[in-house]
């Protein structure tokens, strides 16, 4: 690839929190860039946001039906190259499905659609279209998360047993949709949000954290979900009690009304030998402890780091990775793949490291079975095999 | 008082962990001496580990029944005051019943007894009595477990909502009970630990600690026990749910095979305004944190600790007291109580913060409670208000 | 501004450190393109390192004086606005004096020159034409130290007493610069790296943040600089006593045989009301004490940071943002006061934060006093009031 | 020892802080018991603690002289065994010398003396009597100091480099002294305190600590005294540049104005092969960290504990061990070897392990070279080698 990877997006116009923390992870690198965009269903704001970005006003859309049916009708050397869906969740479907038919690869903020049976949709039409899909669950970008899944693989845990997996957060303590908060907003209101606004909007992290360090299937669980905030239309709490293929047993739990914490995503893997633990907020470290030994504590870029992790690592120890560079990750692996695709050539296999649309039909099945079984008297409600 | 109380013990003989640490917590202050004790049920061992402590062999006896007739017969001015109660489970009932019958006072370690109904038929006996009984949760004797409470009461959190209390061990991790580990054989024994190990023996900390700091009481729950070394008898991991009786919702999880973790008992308390987090192997430091503000560090002796925190430190900030101290204060403030039934006078309110046998009849009650929920099919089960 | 302001780069070539951070900072807030640059001495190299950043060809020098010779040529709308002087020390001067010759804008890595009195022409330099210049002291872009310079500014410390400012590093700990590490190989050679490895590598750095967030000067100091690895021909270590205008004493302390440790640079400020505390390994968090008070901890995006913070400060609260992003503030606020003199306004006085021409000269003073003070058996070393 | 040892203190009265220390530090391990006192130079005052201290009227004395003379006469199976000196320190060299020449074994708080010539010649008395003598540097109590020296001994950090040690506290920021804060009025008189208050009280820690890990000798530093608070007559904070006789460099600084600190007693001992890091404030866990491997944490009672850290050691990991603990293993330590020389045995090598006269003596040498650095126009001022 001798030239840089060319990205539309849909969505992330004003007050939009996701569409800059996407655009900014995908020029990280210097290996994308926008060129286009349908920054708003108001074609006006979306020239304004075009503008600020300095696109030329031909680029910008009012549609993402407008963006997609232009772009593909530009020469090869000039149309976008795919396609950055950062919209609230219930446009991902229609936009993913148009941008497939179209022959653009796509990268989908998440969760990835309103409901299991449109994951499952979109799953088909991705094998169908034989593109490239990423989702980005940006916290498996992290070096560190990938040290720890590299550990478990490489059997230093032991037999897993037992999983925790958290994410509390406290910014929606209060009834803050009522005040024009348009993050809120959208998150709270089903029809925008799907079934569930916790458990979809974090929960699903902390499910999809599990799932990438450990391997392990989900069999059964058991919730309990919880509206706080007196007159919301969705939940802002949840705690559940998993089961996993291997007889693991866990504990995944999310919270947006835990006062104080801001982006707490803990998670906790013990095996037969060790555990590992590492927190959100301390990113570029990863504690490994066992009964036998000190606890050691690996860091980004230093010494006993794995390969995925120093794969995935810009600058050398001692210098913090955050957010931004993790989220980068994830664009940065896609557009390796999306590159050695339109080359032609088979793309290196540590580049093949990010969340898929197989990431996204198990993660609208995690939120659907747990407000099934929120909803039910029974204990245990098996998590369906799709 | 104007000499030290006196205190036998039964219990603690060699190979015991918890008869060490009680009298260490016993002696810290000076407010106390061991004057007898029945430290095994073998009358040679008994005796041998008196000479070890320095107690004339006349007051070192073959077994509870023996130490309590005997010390009952002495003169006030010599006989003890109280007892202390250091055995595996399945003894603390019939030691503190015959205790309580010859009026002297009881300090018991927890579990209170092998069953709901023992607890209730101690309780009773309390009562009766009328005696002082203080049963060792010694957690709740950390000072800034005491800022917690002394918090949630002021109002500082707001409406209590969401609980998390944990309490991972690693230690079980493999079946150590047939390696000639005492501490491991009777806790997996159910004839001397009762129907749990886990949930029995730091399950009902982490639930004791929930109901200390936060004053509410659990109505339903809905657990998940585990055993996952093979063979083992009784569970060594399990997470409940809980719903309490002003709508807050918690977690409460143990776990003896999470390894490479020692003592991690853990809580976090969400309320409408503000949350609390303390960990007990950083037990100096209270975290507060809220919506609205920095978060704030309380430390042990340090600016803003309340009055219940400062009434039970014992040196300046900065210098660490750790678990001896925090069991200590129990002995402290329920000998003060001794001290001032036996003067005649009223206890310092500020003493009368110790657990009592409500705490005990409330923890087996949880131990039941989770244990039938475990097998139960049903999704919640009633907490039983006895 | 309604286009990205475009850069050249002189340096950062094959086997670089720094260049590479620079060009990520300076793409990731999206204002500005890179357009050409002499990567290497080589212009073979150079040109390899032109392509590998998708720049064509008649773009990529093999001098920086061709660079500025030919930039200088082409059109207004074409020519880079500025140059970014990434090469080892030595080159600085001359690169910076030809790029102001012609008129360009610079950006330049530290420390600024090779001795004082280069620092001093390259200020007379850069006040005689009128253009921006800042040195890349890029520890002061993060938001908690903008925020403790805030605090500092407001007046919550109090007067200052004490300053400790300590840079520890350990991959010098052994001789690798025989190793072929061209990092370690020119920051050891005095013809490249000026008369001080450590001092001036990363003592500069400790020094820079104590002047930035004080605002304090040092009046006089008192050095130990030591060369533990034999055979390297400059300081791997040193620890400085200071004095301050104020009467505030401190220590100023870098090394680089600190084996283990990676960049932990961490400044205390004392003050008489309250005291900072920050740890560039854990950037996000700033820890304020006092006597009075429980500790209190800012956090980037949370609630409290002040208004530099906040300008400084791209994702909310709990998203942890790293040394690239503190590195980058400097390019964007350096890159919007350059906007805003190519448009002819005013900057935004918020942007015009960042390490000057002034610091250079400082930093050039600290480092020649402190080899003379460690040269010397008098005691204080008066520091040059330039 | 078939008994526990008899213990006579000197001072610890009414608004002492370190006497309640020593006593509950003697108390802990129930070898030793309280059986005298000259609390306070007023008789009256010295009962009254006595009595608190459910001691006997005629074993209380009205001073020292009264105590030890009076005990001395005593048969042998009553008197007390030693003295615990815990006065001012201008009072420690009369009671101590008093105290060896009738026999008993002496420990005593620090610094030992009020000046240099004062240790030596308590050195001279402790050899020529042939008894037991302990200084109460109590901080190399803590097990995971003795972990840290075990290392160093082991070669685990390779040559010792360079090192670290501060001691930072805040609570004389403001002139205390003149609210009638006994604390801080002793402290601060020359005639009572000696030629240093911050230097004499913490500093001297903290060159203990480095002394006692690494084993090294200072031979020459260069100090910067200061006094921030106005009026106060002697020195509040202290910097000190330290040489070291294997050619290692270190830093040894003590603050009492750094605001907001209590007791940040923090050490960092850098090898050729790599280095420890311990803080007081956080006593259970030692940090080991190499240029080679990840950082490793031990802890109190946990794996890869040594033999002199498990020999300090009373509750298994996880049960955090704090200042008294620590404080109480120099008691106990001593009280054996006091046993050992009583019984007529070898004492345990372990037991071996307190401060003695030598610490006194060195410490006291730390303290006037400091002072009289402070005062110099040299750089360097020679440490004496008494």
């Amino acid at each position: 690839m001798k030239r840089k990877l060319r990205m539309g997006m849909v969505g992330g116009g004003p007050g939009a929190f996701i569409g800059a923390v996407h655009r900014t992870a995908a020029r990280l690198d210097g290996k994308i860039e926008l060129v286009c965009g349908a920054f708003s269903s108001s074609a006006e704001k979306s020239k304004a946001a075009g503008r600020e970005l300095f696109l030329p006003d031909e680029r910008v859309y009012g549609s993402f039906q407008e963006m997609i049916e232009a772009e593909a009708s530009l020469p090869a050397g000039e149309r976008m190259d795919f396609v950055s869906i950062v919209t609230p969740n219930h446009m991902h479907l229609p936009v993913a499905l148009a941008a497939l038919e179209r022959g653009f690869h796509v990268i989908c903020d998440k969760p990835m659609t309103l409901n299991l049976e449109d994951a499952v949709t979109l799953r088909d039409k991705v094998n169908e279209a034989g593109l490239v899909f990423c989702l980005t669950h940006n916290y498996t970008g992290y070096p560190m998360v990938k040290q720890a899944r590299e550990m478990v693989q490489a059997g230093q845990l032991g037999e897993i047993r037992k999983i925790v997996s958290e994410y509390p957060q406290g910014w929606l303590a209060r009834r803050i949709e009522d005040d024009n908060h348009k993050q809120a907003a959208w998150r709270t209101d089903p029809k925008i949000s799907g079934v569930s606004c916790c458990m979809g909007d974090i929960g699903s992290h902390a499910e999809n954290l599990a799932a990438y360090i450990t391997g392990l299937k989900i069999t059964e669980l058991c919730a309990d979900l919880n509206t706080f905030v007196p007159g919301r239309r969705l939940d802002d709490d949840g705690s559940v009690l998993v089961r996993f293929d291997n007889g693991a047993r866990g504990i995944i739990y999310a919270s947006q009304i835990s006062a104080g914490d801001d982006n707490g995503l803990r998670i906790r893997v013990y095996g037969t030998k060790g555990a590992i633990e590492w927190l959100q907020k301390d990113p570029n470290n990863l504690i490994f402890k066992s009964n036998d030994a000190p606890v050691r504590i690996y860091n980004t870029g230093w010494a006993g780091a794995g390969a995925a992790a120093a794969y995935n690592t810009r600058i050398p120890a001692g210098h913090p990775e955050g957010f931004l560079e993790a989220f980068a990750n994830l664009y940065r692996n896609f557009a390796a793949v999306v590159a050695a695709r339109i080359d032609g050539v088979e793309p290196a296999p540590a580049a093949c490291d990010f969340p898929t649309v197989e990431d996204g039909v198990r993660g609208m099945a995690f939120i659907e079975t747990v407000v099934k079984s929120a909803a039910s008297k029974e204990k245990w409600v098996k998590f369906p095999q799709i």
